[in-house]
């Protein structure tokens, strides 16, 4: 990494500018910068502004140019909502689902998630390991720097706590930031299944050994529930939520995709970071959400992969008030896209949302959804250094051209970790 | 380019096989051939078939080696509807749309195709030749190793005559093939409109001047027409794909994209090569199409673009025998898409096409509607060696990972014209 960089001859800049998420109005006033660079001392922003003004104290601080000409930065895209680690792909269950299988249809049949539960427990740690350092090199590709990511196909304790292990190991051994969430409550596990019995005792051993040893080793930021009627209740999510809370791990939850569960109200009573899907959201729900600090993160891909023609009320959303965020929800089941710019493309044309809007959303939004807005999230003074380079000449056609992915560079924390050649 | 070459190490190589366009059942029956190894001789196959076999053949020739260590080939696509030289984006129309007006109210307000046309008018060739040579490389680097492309940003004689040349000479100067559609009658320009008499004036230069000109100097095989109620009527658009036929150029029509106005039933009946669009088809459209040897192309990305939710009937046009082809229908206004891997996968969720019947519309059925489908659309002995690789283990993965472009390398007529490094 060199000392000081200059980053020049961008035709845009743009980024949110000030403290905190966006809500409302303010989730589409992003500033654009013309003819502006950006000087990065030890892995910070050190200054951003006009050309000539940031150039002669780039010339002061001998800084290592680096010529853009003619792109358009962002900051580099925080995905809020990923399952990273799994063993394989699932395209023969999307192939039986375009047959006319329904997602819980298969689910039934042991496909769904407990497919991927029985193919990570086979993997090694190596494969799985190898898997997931492809997927963070094509995450830098689309221009994301951040990435949560969950536990949830392991099931059992020595899996979850693998997996959430590997976050760890993956987080040191390469440049992309890894923020951890435990997800042991995605489904019930098939040796738990049958009885209520059975789920009573999984979820024991979720809270009672899962959950104290997650926190004990320091394995993860956040807890998180996938509350739906085919996997857990409402007051089984809650249970789960206040035992990682108790524990430190911030609540995340799985709320309203299939069907309306209550979910929502329940998680922003326990102060969630984050609501996400919320495909069948109530009135009550929006306005709760808005008078609230939990981000709503919406996942469009989720529902254009599985072919369903609802999606979250994005729009009711903003214009409410709530913090709104958006993410890939990156997984082999039902949405295997690792690309933010086809998000903010399904964003753009599906929700409604303009690409200004989007934009803040996958970046400053996400990182308050993940405690980080402080540091990453938008192109300031003191913020690392975490960019996306894209070759366009405006912002909106990074959404505009769907399918195409325009990164040309990324950068985190100052250093260069993709580049088109 | 090598005399002979061996590309081995597939984990896959899919295509159709045997003669003529793909109906009904036979959609979907494509050969998945694993261990398969492919050699080309002077740009052509000269063999496809069990690695052993093939390597030994290879031998004797002292083919070159192209080893793709487990990835998928399949043939190059076909993308059969185009408008490929244009001289700006529309991103800010995009953003319009999104905000709330319909692309018809944008049109009437100047912008929309008219505005595409006042910026190519105001082009220089050059300016339009380099920007279409930036498109065509991200075809390729797409998996696309054929396109058909339509003029109709000019409409008047000299700049639908500079489109339709420049598609001449780019098709000469870089290595994918192009295929010329005259496309005069996209809408009415700007200084015929107001009057009805105007509008036929545009029509009589359009079929008694146009139309011989580009038949004269060989600048289209093909004679298009947008029939809508913002562009031209049904007896308006029989007139022209009549002069045109009587000219030597094969009709193709855009039909039936914002209502239903009896194009297709009249395409059908010129016996157009193919119907394009096709959202508001009715049952009768659906069994002529059937009983016929029109292809009918369907253009999901335009739907998702625009954000609508009605998409082509593909199930019923392929349940009745219809010969259904796939295109981006690549256009700054309502499609900028040039990935024909993202229109395989809005064909599966969008459509409900499997992934074997979205490659065979893309490439077979896609070929047969430009008369290619003797030289290209699969991988056969004898065919031109035009082939896409892609980095998946399976072809079902090409459209399931949505959003990514995993396409590693692209050969067309035996030459690597994009290898990912």
């Amino acid at each position: 990494m060199s000392n000081s960089l200059l980053i020049s001859g961008a035709s845009q800049i743009v980024t949110v500018r000030g403290r905190g998420p966006r809500r409302g109005a303010a989730l589409s006033k992003i500033a654009v910068l013309h003819d502006g660079a950006i000087l990065v001392r030890n892995g910070l922003i050190s200054a951003v502004g006009p050309s000539a003004k940031v150039e002669k104290l780039a010339d002061s601080k001998k800084a290592e140019k680096v010529e853009v000409g003619g792109r358009v930065v962002l900051p580099g895209f925080v995905d809020a909502h990923t399952h990273l680690i799994h063993a394989a792909s699932r395209a023969e269950e999307y192939e039986l689902r375009i047959r006319g299988a329904s997602y819980e249809e298969i689910a039934r049949q042991g496909g769904g998630i407990l497919n991927s539960v029985k193919k990570l427990r086979a993997a090694t740690a190596e494969e799985l390991k190898g898997r997931a350092r492809g997927f963070l090199e094509q995450f830098a590709e689309h221009g994301t720097t951040t990435i949560e990511a969950k536990s949830g196909y392991g099931l059992d304790v020595t899996s979850e706590l693998r997996v959430l292990s590997l976050h760890k190991e993956l987080d040191a051994e390469q440049p992309l930031e890894i923020v951890s969430t435990f997800l042991g409550a995605h489904v019930v596990p098939l040796e738990y299944r049958g009885t209520s019995e059975g789920k009573r005792q999984y979820l024991e051993l979720l809270e009672k050994r899962m959950i104290p040893e997650i926190a004990q080793n320091g394995l993860a930021e956040f807890c998180d529930v996938f509350c739906e009627r085919s996997a857990f209740s409402l007051s089984e999510s809650r249970s789960v939520l206040k035992a990682g809370k108790a524990r430190g791990l911030s609540p995340r939850i799985h709320a309203e995709q299939l069907s309306n569960t209550g979910a929502t109200l329940m998680g922003i009573e326990l102060g969630a970071a984050s609501c996400d899907h919320l495909e069948y959201l109530k009135p009550a729900d929006v306005r709760a959400l808005a008078k609230s600090k939990t981000v709503a993160t919406l996942l469009p891909g989720c529902d254009f992969h599985l072919g369903l023609r609802r999606y979250a009320p994005a729009r009711e959303l903003i214009d409410a008030g709530a913090i709104v965020g958006l993410a890939t929800d990156f997984n082999p089941g039902t949405s295997p896209t690792l690309s933010m710019p086809m998000i903010l493309s399904l964003a753009c044309t599906q929700l409604r949302m303009t690409p200004a809007e989007a934009i803040a959303a996958a970046t400053i939004n996400a990182a308050y959804s993940l405690g980080r807005e402080k540091r990453i999230g938008s192109i300031e003074t003191g913020k690392q250094a975490d960019m996306a380079v894209f070759e366009v000449a405006d912002y909106r056609e990074i959404p505009y051209y769907f399918g195409v992915n325009h990164c040309w560079m990324t950068m985190k924390r100052g250093e260069m970790v993709y580049l088109r050649d």
